[in-house]
């Protein structure tokens, strides 16, 4: 047991870090496998139902692990619900490809967050926060099946470069909004260093990393 | 290896069961999941996704058996692909709960058709069958949660009543499509035994097993 467990506004950081990660895999897991129903191909739909069951057994993990630090899941990830539809409510796909898309850019984007906010926690909930980060192959699956539908329909391209645009813009309000709303999860960010301009600098690191993703795909950012 | 599998019918048999079944659950785990989006609560919704990453779980499980046999899983699966789009397409859940009844009235007759169709193949075969069919406490889940429903609206008894007597008719006739439509499936269910009167005891026990599902809900059949 590590000893950052005994002090309560870690404790408060750690459980709304859990719980905001335990729910995105919960709502990605549900999202990536409802998006699959639409797949053209068996292929894609098995590859979409794989990457859903792996985001839930993320989801498992994350839960183990509040069980463990005597936190309780579901008040966990009840503070996130509201947040969470908002940001799907202004992102709905219009298309299977861009509910695709979105998986890819969105779920980039958490990801490079919580790994950033990794960096503020014990050692343990690092390691599970880690296995529950790892994309699976996630990425190389959705950029294969991305390109191969612009190289079939270039006339895509631009649409689907507008929407990454799109989603950046959200997904970055959407982790402001998280890390915000939440007083112990913006303490802990805060907490780590150079305050607002180290925070300033981490949303330039997630841009960075977006773009490398968008050129992955090939397309403007 | 079994001795069978050097017999062309029997392994054209084996492929069309284990495609279908593979395709049954890879379909169960998009649709589960996908209605799991629209789930009222957290817990419901966490559920519904674990459900849904056991039946991707079986999916691969039988990916593998028909590797192992030297099947080719796409094209085994995709003879099917038609024939499940009718029947969803027929068996639109028009709310979450009817979503939610389907699974557990639908996958139960799916079940139990597969598990007097495991009789017929060889012992290896069938294990993996069998493993796929364990439903994980599916149904424990499913009829809690359906039973919660109907004591905190009683009005929806008769609603989902009638529901659960339309998808035994859909799901009877499905799987006399699926056992009709492919020469190889049904030569392994008349070769059985004694024709078209055991098929016919069959559908028989198949509602059976449906009528005490439904009292299983508090609702009628």
């Amino acid at each position: 047991m590590d000893s950052h467990v005994a002090d309560p506004g870690y404790v408060a950081a750690v459980r709304d870090l859990l719980g905001v990660l335990a729910y995105g895999e919960l709502t990605a897991c549900l999202r990536m496998a409802g998006d699959g129903q639409l797949a053209p191909s068996l292929n894609a739909q098995a590859g979409m139902a794989r990457l859903a069951a792996i985001d839930y057994r993320h989801h498992e993990l994350l839960v183990e692990r509040m069980e463990e630090l005597g936190i309780d899941p579901q008040s966990a990830m009840q503070p996130f619900v509201v947040t969470f539809a908002g940001f799907h409510a202004r992102t709905r796909p219009k298309s299977w490809i861009e509910g695709l898309m979105k998986a890819y850019i969105g779920d980039g984007i958490a990801r490079d967050f919580y790994r950033e906010m990794a960096g503020f926690v014990d050692a343990q909930t690092r390691a599970v926060m880690e296995i529950a980060l790892d994309d699976a192959g996630a990425a190389e699956f959705v950029v294969r099946v991305i390109r191969d539908t612009i190289a079939t329909d270039p006339s895509t391209a631009g649409r689907l470069a507008l929407w990454g645009r799109r989603l950046l813009g959200e997904a970055l309000s959407h982790a402001q909004a998280v890390a915000v709303e939440r007083d112990a999860l913006a303490a802990l960010l805060m907490g780590g260093g150079g305050g607002l301009a180290e925070v300033g600098e981490m949303f330039a690191r997630l841009q960075g990393r977006h773009m490398e993703r968008m050129a992955r795909l090939g397309l403007d950012s």
